[in-house]
């Protein structure tokens, strides 16, 4: 495989950054490229603006779409954009390592999302027409590229269970695996979550160390998540909205774009 | 009432931008005191590392909880995020305004979570034993100050429906509505939501001006969502998971938290 691990944590010596480290070594061990990007250490800008355009901004009122995708065809984004999306076009594999706050990403990972996943790289491609919405969902810039969430939780685990007062953690993690992720094509692997980082200790690190070390080497054999694909036959278009009767039995909201 | 604008957008000339110049002029035409946070004017910093809590967080392994926690306390914070922590405690009522960029706020936004819901400020506040688990979910710090997200959506209504394939906007915005805005004590009101901002002309516009007008003078006698307050017998203690029996028929996820 080669490995692009997207990794945001402000402390090297914190629990992201030991797995983080972890899965560089496994992976390399086992025979893999890897690379990383270390958005802190890179200083990475989190803010999308006009500087992020070039020439290809203009003076004019800014547009985000407009502008990112004029950018990204012209060959006049920002440099640190145009390398992540090579570091993208490279891999074959990317693992996120970022600890959840505020029941998401951090803010610096959330910036590199907004300015790498430009217009016409990640969205705004393919046809639109009455049988095809663009190529996304299933299809997309990313497609036959497989992608991972590794992430740390504060809390506890039943605060995430199915009656929990967060919310199921697959639900919390839905907007990111198909929003995010499934939408320019990557096809999505089912998280890697370490609940109670906060009181985590070296004793209670060991088992989670063991059980990193094994979702790494099996990642080519792990089934992904079975999101359903937008341009063939499930959805409605130009509504989106999904066929009656697809659903499961009682399915409703996030759960019914899963097969 | 005295109404904070956290405000994020690149581009002053946005629809966003008129959004926030009409919440303006409306409210102070109402007799009504506002102060905005122009997140992208303020350049404010998105990224939470080391230099947001001063001398507290010392040259040990950083703890994003315990050294914000402690810089809080000591008063050792950023300028930056202490003015907005002051902001929020003048403010009796919080407007949010910003584009959905990949189904969540833009990431300058979250970044002002991240750095201003510093612990002891947002969380880790109040008691934790058998019957209490801190002051939070309906307690907290802002209690009895109401909040609003007021958004921008690039794609069309029924692509955010009950079968959309996004996902209906209620359980998207439900981690930032419950896990941001309800977990410090704010009262949540429904969201103010613009749907298809791409295509949004003029004509299109005016419309969407009375109905903000609209939502703007009629803030105070607007109904908050009802979610559930954590310590007050819905949910197991520590378990956090809600009684069985409490929801509503075929109810789950989600929904299970507001009444």
């Amino acid at each position: 495989m080669k490995v692009l691990i997207v990794y945001a944590h402000p402390e090297p010596r914190s629990l992201n950054g030991a797995l983080k480290d972890l899965a560089v070594t496994t992976l390399e061990g086992a025979g893999h490229e890897v690379r990383v990007s270390d958005l802190y250490a890179m200083r990475w800008k989190s803010h999308l603006d006009a500087e992020d355009f070039g020439a290809s901004a203009g003076p004019d009122r800014l547009s985000v779409v407009k502008d990112s995708g004029r950018a990204f065809t012209e060959g006049t984004q920002s440099a640190d954009i145009a390398a992540e999306q090579a570091k993208l076009m490279w891999a074959d594999t990317i693992v996120f390592q970022f600890p959840l706050w505020w029941y998401t990403m951090p803010a610096i990972l959330k910036g590199w999302v907004d300015r790498v996943f430009s217009y016409r790289f990640a969205y705004g491609v393919g046809v639109h027409d009455e049988t095809h919405y663009g190529d996304r969902f299933g299809e997309g810039t990313l497609a036959g590229k497989r992608a991972m969430l590794s992430l740390t939780i504060g809390g506890m685990e039943p605060h995430y269970s199915d009656r929990g007062i967060n919310g199921p953690i697959d639900d919390l993690l839905f907007p990111i695996h198909h929003g995010i992720l499934y939408y320019p094509g990557l096809t999505v692997l089912p998280p890697f979550t370490v609940f109670g980082s906060e009181w985590m200790d070296d004793d209670a690190f060991g088992p989670i160390r063991a059980q990193w070390v094994e979702r790494l080497l099996k990642l080519e054999a792990t089934d992904p998540i079975p999101f359903r694909r937008q341009n063939f036959g499930d959805y409605e278009i130009p509504s989106l909205r999904l066929r009656p009767g697809l659903e499961r039995p009682g399915a409703k909201g996030f759960e019914l774009h899963a097969e």
